[in-house]
């Protein structure tokens, strides 16, 4: 087992580059200017600096690669790839104790960036004597097919391996080959995601109960898809953690737009906004803005976290408490855009460091995770005019299609997610079809609205937490952890021994028997 | 609803053409001359001669198409190709009372032939209300890719598609989109099969549970992988179904292998074995007349129905007694070879019609089936030295996988099918996630001993029957039905009752809670 070291070149090739949700200027625009559909907003926002070295430094793995193939699911003869996974075995008590398998189903990015940021497995690891594996998602970070990122994204057949389905069976194939390998073929798995991971998780005990004993998925909206929950949800969400914090800092919020379209349009307007938001380079409408003021909206509820901490962007403890002190305090004579700035400035630029500000208008987009927006995991997104503070928009899907078709010439499957995995009726399907997982969630995460927020059975279990974000249960303890963070982490704790004990009685039970 | 009426040119378009198992000359040979391995049986034999008109009108269906996309798993753009699928609505009591939709998974197959030989759902479908779906597995009968059986059959990579996954996929977007269509998304979907079809339903029950909420997998050999059971456990059981009618019996067709052989090594002998099996063409060696016999031992032992029957050929009841009558009952003077023709004459040729026979033995084999068992449908097979009446052989995975590649440039994939359907522990892995199967077998039919056989939870039922073969409780009812059969298939629909009672009570429950 390799002792991680700071290496300033691998700290080069980590740095994660995760583009903020931003309309390119491509996208289907209404007559006032404005986009016609509101795409759904992505997990992971702008992460543009490397892992600080002392986050890195509690960390310990050794890094390998496994040849998986391209195409789970046909016999075509394609080039394998190679796929990238962190392990560590320090904590295991290896296969005659039955040692636990701890897997993190990698999302949407660099899969180190996900390890040093799920503390809460590497803590408990010990206690279960178990071992760590973090293999990464295909076509993220260094686990390109086609022999690089240029190629594999080049066009929709090389990117047409890109699913969950595909990510899944990787996540098999691995963990099988590897239990093999170490002579731990009982040896019990247990499932770790958060976000679009803690999706994979909560679909891999579904769809491979033989490999994985339980999973525990954090924040995985599974029920973000077609009609199961209205598509207002999530901005209801992000709306009300700023109306809690302050109705005139929502209202004020709700008023912006307006007044920054208005501003827009007068002689020198987009020169002033320029000014005001502090943009490197100067706007040439307020659509790119617009967008940048909403995507900071949205993080920040995902991130609303009761202490300080760098996720996304380093931020204060309750960070929209923050933005909400800053926009209600500003001085009497701030107009309403220099308010928004102020407020939004908690998000952008804590440190405050930040000269100016770039929006991020990719005209490609060409990236992993709005390749999976714009084929499987087509999620509806409004907002409603009345509990909403964001611009009012309605879900529109042959918008949202024709630009899929615009960007990547490929056509979305909006039904196809719930036909693979369900979702629908999801507590009569499964109350008698299914085990071992646990749905964390904490209210304050937009997210949580496509989330279980309700216990299926006895052991598919909803935890939730009211002051709860973005799946905080997954993120390192703090000094500053509140209570019913400590509580819920118990509880989780509490269910994974319980599985994995149950686990070993039914296996000495089959061994007695033999 | 069209009724069937027996047009002559439809009928010849039905004729199912599957061949015989057989060893295609190519196949890699000891240095005795005999096989280097056993392949696997197949679960169908040649089937050439049309559905008779009788049996096909007691059914009343429409044909219908609908169009699916060559591979679920990837956003290739490839062309569509057209599903066929039988209905029959006429029982139906539709959506507002939850009327249920029997879905058959068609398998390796022409549909029309599975759904004539399926008489048990379409008995009791009346009683259920319920709908009929026979949906066509894809590369079979009509519902070929790429336009044409030959354009589908041509190569590794046009043929990649032809795969259990792929297929299941198809059953799932077919009967959302039916549903959907006729505002029936709330009706429960029971699913059946049989043999690979039975296999197909399990798998799907398990891997889409919110699609049916319950199968019937009649002889369903989901554990007939790897090292799950013994290898030998096909051909034991063959060979105590001969054994259990007459031990001479057995002894004889165990002594005869080494006694064709020898007498194939004599100055004429050739000629004279062709002479004693009647066979239209000359025999150049002795391989083929012995797999010629090994198959027709094996599919007797599949379909020793108690009554006289024609599901591959049209037999007596209880072949398998008859075969052994006539081998003991031969003269004195009858040579080995001579005995084992008259006892094979009960399965070649029960009619007394055939004037000579010919042996099947297509070199390039490359039949839908074939190329399954050369990728994901890999069973070991061996022949026990002591337990067997077959030639003794070993299991030998690289010659089957050398023959693989000879013949379709394809290198299987042994574990895959474990990996994605579990198989390995299953009681364990079951127990607590997964509901609403029921295991059917008779133990004379030797893929029972590769089924589930003992119950795993309350819900995940094995019903096995002494004196059952294949799937005999799909077949439909006849006047001569033992009690057992009787017995069996009350039991199988009291369960599907309780399935489908118990799934409206909670949409019941659901409805009066909104």
């Amino acid at each position: 087992m390799a002792t991680w070291s700071p290496n300033p070149l691998l700290l080069l090739t980590i740095i994660v580059t995760i583009a903020v949700i931003s309309s390119p200027p491509s996208v289907a625009l209404q007559p006032s200017g404005l986009p016609l559909f509101k795409r759904a907003p992505r997990f992971l926002g702008k992460y543009s600096h490397p892992i600080p070295t002392q986050l890195r430094q509690g960390y310990k793995y050794e890094t390998k690669y496994f040849y998986q193939r391209l195409d789970h699911f046909s016999f075509l003869d394609l080039p394998k790839f190679r796929q990238r996974y962190l392990i560590n075995t320090d904590y295991w008590v290896g296969p005659d104790r039955l040692g636990p398998i701890f897997l993190y189903c990698g999302n949407e990015g660099d899969i180190e960036w996900f390890a040093v940021n799920t503390g809460f497995l590497w803590e408990i690891a010990p206690r279960f004597g178990a071992m760590v594996v973090f293999p990464e998602h295909r076509y993220y970070g260094e686990s390109m097919p086609l022999g690089s990122r240029d190629e594999a994204y080049r066009n929709a057949s090389t990117l047409s391996y890109l699913t969950a389905e595909q990510a899944l069976a990787d996540f098999t194939v691995l963990i099988t080959d590897l239990k093999r390998n170490l002579s731990a073929v009982d040896c019990p798995v247990v499932l770790f995601g958060g976000s679009y991971g803690g999706m994979l998780a909560a679909w891999m005990r579904i769809k491979y109960p033989h490999v994985a004993i339980g999973a525990l998925a954090a924040s995985a909206p599974i029920l973000q898809f077609e009609d199961i929950v209205p598509p207002e949800t999530f901005y209801d969400i992000v709306s009300n953690d700023f109306k809690r914090e302050s109705i005139s800092c929502f209202n004020t919020i709700k008023e912006s737009w307006n007044a920054i379209v208005m501003e827009g349009l007068k002689e020198n307007g987009l020169a002033q906004l320029t000014e005001t938001f502090r943009m490197c380079r100067e706007l040439n409408s307020t659509v790119a803005l617009i967008d940048w003021l909403e995507s900071a909206y949205s993080y920040l509820a995902m991130v609303d976290y009761p202490y300080p901490s760098a996720f996304m962007m380093p931020l204060p403890g309750h960070p929209i408490r923050e933005v909400c002190r800053r926009i209600d305090n500003s001085p009497d004579w701030a107009s309403i855009p220099e308010r928004i700035f102020e407020g939004v400035s908690v998000y952008y630029n804590y440190t405050g460091k930040v000269g100016c500000f770039e929006l991020d208008d990719d005209p490609h987009g060409l990236d992993g995770w709005n390749w999976q927006a714009c084929t499987e995991m087509v999620m509806p997104m409004s907002s409603n005019k009345d509990s909403s503070m964001f611009r009012t928009y309605d879900y529109n899907y042959s918008a949202f299609r024709e630009e899929c078709w615009k960007k990547f010439k490929v056509d979305p499957r909006p039904r196809w997610i719930t036909m693979q995995f369900g979702g629908h009726d999801i507590k009569t399907v499964l109350e008698n079809f299914g085990s071992n997982i646990i749905f964390s969630n904490g209210l304050l995460d937009p997210w949580s609205g496509g989330s279980v927020l309700q216990n299926i059975s006895e052991s598919l279990v909803a935890l939730i937490t009211e002051e709860g974000a973005h799946h905080i249960d997954l993120r390192p303890s703090t000094p500053d952890d509140p209570h019913w963070l400590l509580e819920q982490r118990a509880t989780e704790i509490k269910l994974i021994e319980g599985w994995i004990s149950e686990y070993r009685q039914q296996k000495m039970k089959v061994i007695s028997n033999i």
